[in-house]
């Protein structure tokens, strides 16, 4: 974990900085701090600087800008996306329309929306900036499918995956193109990595689903089977669902009038008998070989791909 | 009103364009295409045409795409501000939060924000990327002050006439300054136009403010006295508050246990009499008076002024 230490050792500043809200009248800036400084793994700017690393090794301010307004967009969207699911906490601590209020979550998530662009306005990059917004487009439509998808009974995977990747994977490939750009990559470079942001972004939800089922709770950092208890629509589920029959369906609604333990064992159960846990576990895992694959075969001549390769494999192993 | 009807006539295809929201999923589309569709004045964008014709006659694809952002984003600010107010009701039609749900509408105007800067990444001029985004900032300060007011008792007028700049006038400062720069104004001319925006801007909701109390409902096209009734915190209230003593004060809170059409006619009588209601009608012709000045002195060898003269005229006349 060296590289990723020292690339988040290169961020601290940057990041102080964001948390940094000295404006008035601060009822709509300190929300933003608040939200920024609640910490997070800071995975989205350090992919922006992995990628520039491909290319260079000192930093230009346009990377910096660049990694700063990932990590403010990403905050941006777990601000509004905690209103619209009704979310009490993130992060162990209370979400800010609990601490404060709907009114004052929206207000302040429009105006980190705003700051967000005042970086990529310092950026200064037209082409960059139409990649956010082609980006940012598409993770709104994520969303939205996403809370139609909790609406309905059943969820195709390919629709599903596809909804991970416009709601998780765009924003991870759009870090990894931009700071690849910054670095001097060549559009059809950009585009590579674009698409290797995707495979890391896909593999890093499939594994969290599988995690939040299958996990060591020592390991995960939180309590096991809390999709399982949601009828959470994940990958895991909905292989599972459809690899069942209607009998087994029944069992499964059945079992939900149970005690919680009961619940969980027995939809783990099915979701192992059925083959759903091998399967999105395989799934998971050949996104991960995909992103190494392509990173062994991608010609970086100047640069470093020690720093992108460290991030693939921290965020395919988190457990195994 | 002929040659606003030219500026409207000219805006048609562009307005149109930006109601036509084919994307997927229709869930968190249909409501940005119903908000834009509900109509409104297009006062914004025709202030954005208005001031590129002080310079050019023949538009230009980029003086469009900035006109419908600033449509895009003031119906951005109406479904996001509808949401914090709890209004039910948007042109006499049912508010987006209203007419499907909160999250619809914070996703929905997400999106339409980000469409906002899809177009001025189409226009692909930085400067005016970053005027945007210092207007934009002022604009959710100034809505969080007012949502701060309303819980105060007493708001200053210096504090009132700094919220609504931010609220109101910013925005018509911004059309009038990037229609100007994309006219080829000098960045000191833009700065004067801007200027000339905030004018008209406060003149505006100042006479906004006037007509809720002073206006002739036929006129107006809504209910006199709403903002009395609602004890809403404007330049009249908060002028004749500060010009009345302690008693007058108690006397104006017993009458609000009686009948609507009496608390009317009492505040009423107490802003006349006070003098707030000459004060704030003449404050308004003060900042109309000084937009018509500066329109007058401002120097455009090369363009037609007549445009945003009929659109200050137009705004600052809606009643006498």
């Amino acid at each position: 974990m060296n590289k990723l230490k020292e690339l988040l050792a290169d961020l601290e500043p940057a990041i102080a900085d964001i948390i940094n809200q000295p404006g008035s009248p601060r009822a709509v800036y300190e929300p933003i701090s608040y939200i920024l400084s609640l910490g997070g793994k800071r995975i989205r700017p350090a992919m922006v600087l992995a990628a520039y690393k491909l290319y260079k090794e000192d930093y230009t301010p346009e990377v910096m800008q660049v990694a700063q307004a990932v990590e403010m967009f990403h905050n941006f969207t777990l601000l509004h996306d905690d209103i619209m699911d009704n979310s009490p906490l993130r992060r162990g601590q209370e979400t800010v329309h609990i601490k404060w209020d709907d009114a004052t979550a929206i207000l302040s998530g429009d105006l980190l929306q705003i700051e967000v662009y005042e970086k990529l306005a310092e950026v200064g990059n037209v082409e960059i900036l139409k990649l956010f917004n082609a980006m940012g487009r598409e993770l709104c439509e994520g969303q939205m499918n996403d809370m139609q998808f909790e609406q309905m009974d059943v969820v195709s995977n390919a629709d599903y995956l596809d909804m991970i990747r416009q709601k998780t994977a765009v924003l991870l490939g759009f870090s990894l193109q931009a700071g690849a750009l910054l670095g001097g990559a060549s559009a059809q470079e950009g585009k590579q990595l674009y698409d290797l942001g995707i495979s890391i972004g896909l593999s890093f939800q499939l594994m969290d689903d599988y995690l939040d089922s299958f996990g060591d709770t020592a390991k995960v950092g939180k309590r096991i089977g809390g999709d399982i208890l949601e009828k959470k629509k994940t990958y895991l589920w909905n292989e599972m669902w459809s690899r069942l029959d209607a009998t087994a369906h029944q069992e499964i609604e059945a079992v939900y009038t149970k005690p919680e333990v009961e619940i969980i064992d027995f939809v783990k159960t099915k979701m192992d008998e059925s083959g759903a846990k091998d399967y999105t576990l395989e799934l998971a895992q050949k996104y991960t070989s995909k992103s190494l694959t392509a990173l062994n075969s991608f010609d970086t001549p100047s640069g470093d791909k020690t720093y992108l390769e460290e991030i693939v494999k921290m965020l395919a192993g988190r457990e195994s």
